[in-house]
């Protein structure tokens, strides 16, 4: 592990030209909010996320990076390594946003990628290993659930086929909205799909906002990522029957929003964690009819379960069907797991290697755990896996007042531009 | 009160004609649902609406009747009486249906009507007083909230641009969608906006099916309504944060779901009524971002709640805003009252002569409250009000599975038409 400081690398970083890169993507799909703040909403797949990839695919060739795109919509940049034959070293994140997202998210860790490439072209390292910047297809699921679908299908946790039929709240497919980006990019070189049609990088490091209040509450500057926690999706549809709401007798009826009042709050009690520890959130509601004079004939709500522990991840997720099945009253109820993914710990390679980089430049650091749910999570059976977060905010994400300082992020790509060379020469 | 049966006015009511023409007014905008069940979805002020009110035209005109439209959509079809000077008895109802909702609810009384005076006139009667079909704009209040503008707006209850900027779901302005309806038919005579910009009607008498279980539970022909239950309708927004759904901790979201969990469940104990004649019933929801992992940064629910008891209807309407307040625990909440309808109790004349047709005619009929809500309910004040019931399919209303038989129709129409013929030769 390279434990010096690499002082003509640290100085590549241009954290002027960082900031402006960020700032010209997020105008991409950029609004202001009521409050003023800046905001983005890029759903995947759409001409606002072409136009994003497009412009990320100009600054690569001016980087003199070597383009590719698989056949999930992942979108590549290669610094050829000393030897093109070695395994890669994988760095990035993903571009699309959250309906109401910020500038940061997801979006910071491919331009830190591409900022620190820039750095070691700059500093003059050729490294052993190829170093590839990654952009993720739909890794927020906001458009298309789940989220992290070209992570997946990259590492063969799904067929790539898996979600074609998926369609957004307009009734597009995902298949069709891949092809059409995929058409897109006609000019841009097709790869086989990660190690499904080919071979496993070397590492992977992704950079991204803390998206939770650690690092700012205690003064720090990188965050070392050692594990994400599990995640487990749910879909829960209840189903009555739909009556006049003036002349039906309360009594009479199969209300299926009362009954989904029911199952949330038996849910709630089930989820209750005094250690605040536990993740549960319902956040997407539909209603049928959803007229407020006709008594609702379906609800459907998602469910969002997370936690560190696997033990406390399964057996409160497995307990869901049937505390739903007793709390309701009168409707009949189906349950749909959409995901479901075990706490993932990271192989000490990449955290030591983000470790010994923040020693080396000085900056305070701590080891800690991802409360979100990142790509990273599915490389970890496929290849040394780590992390790196710098402060955000107040901890906010997935929200317009989503913010993180120039001098954080160039902070968090110096970091991450001195592990990839380190790793890279490996 | 005419208490004689009226042999040729009863036989001249076409059970055949009459249920061949709600079949083919249930073709526009009729679907099959998954049961196999004929519903309809007929908005108002839309291309169908249009069509089937250009169909009613064409079948008024084939009668002989003179056609007109108010400037709030309102339809007219006039059968002349001996006194043209004399005020009109109004006979009908709507043509709008819910989203999932069935043939009858509505346009029953439409083509009641029609029937009824098609029958008058085929009877060789021409009763003193001229006798009007109307088809009132809005009223299920489905596309555009509230319901009845037509005949608030006809009555003088609200101003006629009360409701100009009400969007629907696809943001299109009533005023506007008012405004095409209203130049599809250029070639109807405009007439004054009713009793705002004209004349009282005579007497007003609307037939409707029951939309509730009692008359076919007790084996009667015909509900001799005396009355309608007061309605208060209520749209509530609690306004919270959106954050991450992995890395907040519950204890510092302001979770606008969670928060109104907690203000329908406080709802609930407000509303309780043992002997289940309060209806209270939220069956619209809307969340934004409503992702499934961002937390609920806004979630917004219709109230709809009526009671027969004006006392009640105050007393615990009133107590609404403040038992939200109480109950939310983050978030901030709006409280906005759309409509505010008090219980009317109708004037004897006309439930009277409804009686006296059904009892000549040897049918069975109840005096009953209506627990549903009509445009009858705001020509309470405005001149003496009636409504009839026929009975319905195990009291389904608002659904594709409402039904009424021909037979229960075709009495219903007979009824209708002697009371007609009653009212307007006084």
């Amino acid at each position: 592990m390279t434990a010096a400081v690499a002082p003509n690398l640290v100085a590549a970083v241009d954290q002027a030209r960082h900031w402006s890169d960020l700032t010209a993507m997020a105008a991409i799909g950029g609004f202001t909010d009521a409050a003023g703040n800046q905001g983005v909403n890029r759903p995947c797949l759409t001409e606002l996320d072409r136009e994003a990839r497009r412009l990320l695919l100009s600054w690569g060739e001016a980087a003199g990076l070597a383009p590719s795109v698989d056949r999930l919509g992942n979108l590549f940049l290669r610094l050829e390594g000393a030897d093109p034959t070695l395994a890669p070293v994988l760095t990035g994140s993903h571009m699309d946003s959250q309906p109401q997202g910020g500038r940061f998210d997801g979006i910071w860790g491919v331009l830190a990628g591409l900022e620190a490439v820039r750095a070691i072209r700059e500093a003059g390292i050729t490294p052993r290993r190829p170093i590839e910047v990654v952009a993720w297809t739909n890794e927020e699921g906001g458009r298309y659930a789940p989220g992290c679908m070209g992570s997946m299908a990259y590492t063969g946790f799904a067929p790539p086929q898996t979600w074609d039929g998926v369609t957004d709240r307009a009734g597009i497919r995902f298949s069709d909205a891949l092809a059409e980006t995929l058409a897109a990019e006609a000019d841009i070189p097709r790869r086989p799909l990660g190690v499904v049609e080919g071979t496993a990088p070397f590492a992977y490091l992704e950079a991204h906002i803390e998206q939770g209040p650690l690092l700012e509450a205690q003064g720090q500057d990188i965050g070392v990522v050692t594990g994400i926690q599990g995640s487990r999706w749910f879909l829960v549809e209840i189903r009555g029957k739909s009556d006049h709401a003036g002349t039906t007798p309360l009594g009479l009826r199969q209300d299926a929003v009362q009954d989904m009042l029911r199952a949330i709050t038996a849910l709630n009690a089930l989820m209750h964690d005094p250690a605040d520890i536990l993740r549960f959130t319902v956040a997407s509601i539909e209603v049928e009819p959803n007229t407020s004079n006709s008594v609702a004939a379906v609800a459907r709500f998602t469910i969002d379960f997370r936690h560190p522990d696997n033990a406390v991840l399964q057996a409160r997720g497995n307990a869901i069907e049937g505390v739903i099945q007793a709390a309701v009253r009168n409707c009949a109820v189906t349950l749909t797991e959409r995901f479901h993914a075990a706490p993932a710990a990271f192989q000490p390679m990449v955290p030591d290697a983000v470790e010994a980089a923040a020693r080396a430049q000085g900056l305070r650091h701590i080891r800690m755990p991802s409360g979100a749910f990142h790509d990273a999570q599915f490389l970890v059976p496929v290849c040394p896996t780590g992390m790196l977060f710098v402060p955000c905010r107040a901890g906010v994400s997935h929200h317009p007042a989503e913010y993180a300082t120039p001098e954080a992020l160039a902070a968090g790509t110096r970091v991450l531009a001195q592990a990839l060379a380190d790793l890279a020469n490996r």
